[in-house]
């Protein structure tokens, strides 16, 4: 039996990623693909590495257009989505509706507001599979909020600690650096490629990005308290992946056997997220193209502290394949399906 | 019905790659994994991205180890696959054996050792199915050379001219810019990331370059002549991929229409090589990690010739996934198995 | 004594390169910097490397503010130089305007029209040093126009062999990858870091490209004939510098060391432009950020043709450092003032 | 007057970086260049991009080849220049001896047994003339230990706030990124092109990194007290540059607006250290090639931290600008003298 799948945003990088992995899955046939200024084109103009649908043409982005389908995954922007999901809803109630956007992630509508400027959306379920109890909230729901990119690395990274107890909440220092990809495809001067490539540069530095609200709030569930986190965004000249350094303070008396038990407890019957063997550190390379996540971790006498060193591909697990994986788990299917793709490395 | 297959030379890049594909292919068991100086060596310290096979032992590259498997694909360095090619026959005659090397291109003895130096091992069916008449030469086989990265670009980008006699035979010129996997993991100073970030450098100018050989093969092959080739290969600051610039005078009186017309009969059957839309122009990124193969031409009046332009992934459709796909054919199987991934982009 | 030199078009990459060598030049003052779009800024925000002039405040672009000084140099859209410089003519006849912009390149308005589709504003001195006779021409000019940087490295690696008799004019290939700040900083997607990283690609492809007149009026002058290029630009993933791999065939009967010798004579003298000891192969990482450009040849015997690469910054002899150059032989300088950096390497 | 200067280690990354600063010297005459296994081969051969001295041949490096010179620059292995130093002072006790090496920088000789494993030579003057009262310390010496790259910009960037008190010392967190040149011409797999580029990873986590102790170092004598801090390199795709995200806890009480105060006082007078306009970032980029410093930093509220964004130049300021920085105070040169580079960018 298959899936009909539709995809708005598709002439943007989640919608594409989205529709590369879908491509390949067993059990889904990708109905309406869905633009908003490039309607009406080919989408091999606009995504030339999508060969299989290069010669479908992109529909307005429009709840007639998207009803109907067994899911709909919506990669639109910020604030686009709330009201076009309620209309999606209305036509067709069983309709599985996946939020690639940032708007039902928060459960917070302060920090919402704070964050975004505008009213809060409401909280769907949260598609990070490999927390304690999700897939859980993740089976048979018809609403998916995709977790960001950061957020997903940066949860996965110190999650273990905080479930197990090790980890002081209120010194978490996180530092990523992510490909340009994670900015989209905005025309923005400091995104072209001579600009971009042979430099570094931070961005949203001193609390002020998005995607800490969502950090914390994905710690503190772990935790069962809540938890600070200061965490500085940076621009790696790659197109795509994020390698974070996330590091917090043990609580006393923590053990490094301790540590590395709680990571390897929580991680060794998952499928997609890998605790490396001693000694190997996570790179960015192993994962791309794939929905892994690879973690490594050390624990600094010294500094008292913890550091967890988290890679993932951040159009793949950081977004679109996130968003397979929980469909998946969604629609009864298998986890893994359209999803067993390596890295592609070197 | 599953096929074993196994893979020699898998610490390096050609053995990685079709580890990859294997890993996802549908009628393959991976058995043997061998290597030289690496045997012993967990599979996943050396190529971090293959997550499904990461727990894999590399053992020693010997006729024993490799005997008895359906399929052995060899990618070694030159000169070492003759011999080893011949006992695997002894043992286990019935096997496909895959030379992903160089050895068994060349159908001119001299040639082979004008340019390798070594005494030639002889000449097996040539790995390029879209060539006339070459998937008959494959279907059934016990031996498939497997063709160069930059011959396989090289040689789709022009026999289609060649066959259809538009072409003058003594004035080609192929430049080729490759990404540094294709020089292989070897430690050499210019390969460094250090040196070939934020540079193009050229190499083998002046027809000294081994490929120029097998390249003049293939399209004297098309042409029913001899074609002469002056090749240039560059070295560009990425990881994978090729973008050839190809350019040969046109005969007298062709006109633009036939020349399009050429390309668009030779492919349009093809499943992995796509004359693109007129107006598009291809992209290494956008072949990244797939077997496809982007083309486009133009005709220049001022010049008198055609200037095609071609996009592969130097290893997949130019070494591994090229090995799959003429494996596929060798066993019957569906010659796109294991090979459905589309590009990853951006 | 010192000259005062404006630029105009300060926040783009030509303009910015032109104040970098300014910056550091003995016998210069900067004087106004204008903008369009950006005027009232400072210049820190848009040229962040360019610390000795952070403070300065871009003006308007206006025959006004540019007039009076010394030298103007024009760093402006094509078709936007004419007017203005008749403008600063009228008000300071003595200044020295220099055009790094095209308008006023091309000899034969035809090819103006032709390639440009506007109406040709004239011919100024072409700024290309090491051309034979052309420092006497540059020598007092008050108007130099700036070789485009496809022309300034195509022109000087054939030029020597069309000087000297050796190559046949009718059967030129230039295939060159370059930089994208080549492009400038047009904010279109296909420049945007993410889809320049890790790919290649051509443009302009079948004689389309504005800079083949260029090259093929430089050559034509230095073989005393019309000569016909095929000329294939690429994008590189690099910010900066051009690799051009040139190839021409040889006149019967011209032997190997007549063709070495001819490059020898004409570049033995020169400050900027090196042939290289032979085995030694140009790369653009040895010239960045320098006016210095790298030549190498091989005659390939089999081909009957000779292939030369060179390699420039884009930047700095592909436009700044040319302009500076031929600024210098118009002022009477020494000619390598403000141009004595060596390449930025690795 | 010009002072004679003798490079040693001159085929690698620091020693080709000290000869291209001191090329463009103006009170500098570059005297023996030497090297190990390189000597007696032509520098343009090894440096390319140093066309001012391409034609001087590598002597070896002995105290015979080096004394006699008014400056010595050591860029040798760890463990090397101790001995080196200490013959040549034996012949030429007035020339001044610049160590690029570690050997020297470290004052406690436990701390170097425990990271580097070898007996202690000493403690030379460190060359890091922002640091309070070091330009005394600096002026007429023989001796001058070069800080190490991540050790330089990482004090750069939390001195001034542990020299105003305003910083808890124990709770200090710093992720830098180093473009793959700071990990020197070594030939390792995981340095090559291919696997660096399109990639980040982390090395050295956990406190094991040998710049950790000299961070510590630095930090403390701005401090007046040990400060702790948790040290984690990254290696990006980039050729050259360092990018520092540095965050300590604030102590209770003090303001966002002392904390700018603080760093504005520090460095308001600094030639090549800028903390940029409010709102600007730092970019590895706008340093490229020269010896400037850029500094932002923000406070975050939520998280009662300062976060500091430090870029340099790894080899410029991070190693031979450095050098010749500290070298232009011993010598009583101006301190600019042979640094007057702008970065270069895009």
């Amino acid at each position: 039996m298959t899936h009909t799948v539709a995809v708005s945003g598709a002439s943007g990088y989640a919608g594409g990623e989205a529709l590369r992995l879908l491509a390949g899955h067993p059990s889904v046939t990708v109905g309406a693909i869905t633009a908003h200024s490039n309607a009406g084109e080919r989408l091999g103009a606009l995504q030339p590495h999508l060969h299989a649908l290069a010669d479908r043409v992109l529909a307005e982005t429009t709840a007639d257009v998207l009803a109907g389908h067994d899911v709909v995954i919506l990669a639109l922007p910020h604030g686009a989505s709330g009201a076009l999901a309620a209309e999606i809803a209305e036509r067709s109630p069983d309709t599985l509706v996946i939020d690639a956007g940032a708007d039902h992630r928060l459960e917070s509508a302060a920090d919402w507001e704070a964050f975004y400027g505008t009213a809060h959306a409401g909280t769907w379920p949260y598609g990070l599979p490999e927390l304690p109890g999700q897939r859980e909230r993740l089976a048979g729901t018809r609403r998916i909020a995709v977790p960001g990119c950061y957020p997903t690395t940066s949860i996965l990274a110190l999650a273990p600690g905080f479930a197990a107890g090790l980890l002081e909440p209120q010194d978490v220092v996180i530092v990523a650096a992510s490909g340009t990809s994670g900015a989209g495809k905005a025309l923005k001067p400091h995104l072209l490629g001579a600009e971009v490539m042979g430099g570094m540069r931070p961005y949203g530095v001193g609390g002020g990005h998005r995607h800490t609200p969502e950090i914390e709030q994905g710690l503190a569930q772990a935790a069962g308290e809540p938890v600070r986190v200061s965490f500085t965004p940076t621009l790696a000249p790659m197109s795509r992946g994020i390698l974070a350094t996330a590091t917090a303070r043990l609580r006393p008396g923590v053990a490094a056997a301790d540590v590395r038990a709680a990571w390897a407890a929580a991680y060794g019957g998952e499928r997609f997220v890998h605790l490396l063997p001693e000694g190997q550190w996570p790179t960015t390379k192993a994962v791309l193209g794939s929905n892994h996540v690879q973690l490594q971790l050390a624990v600094d006498e010294r500094a008292g502290r913890v550091i967890v060193c988290a890679a993932l591909d951040n159009l793949t697990k950081g977004t679109a394949g996130g968003a397979v994986q929980s469909m998946n788990i969604a629609l009864g299917l298998p986890e893994q399906a359209g999803l067993e793709q390596q890295g592609v490395a070197p």
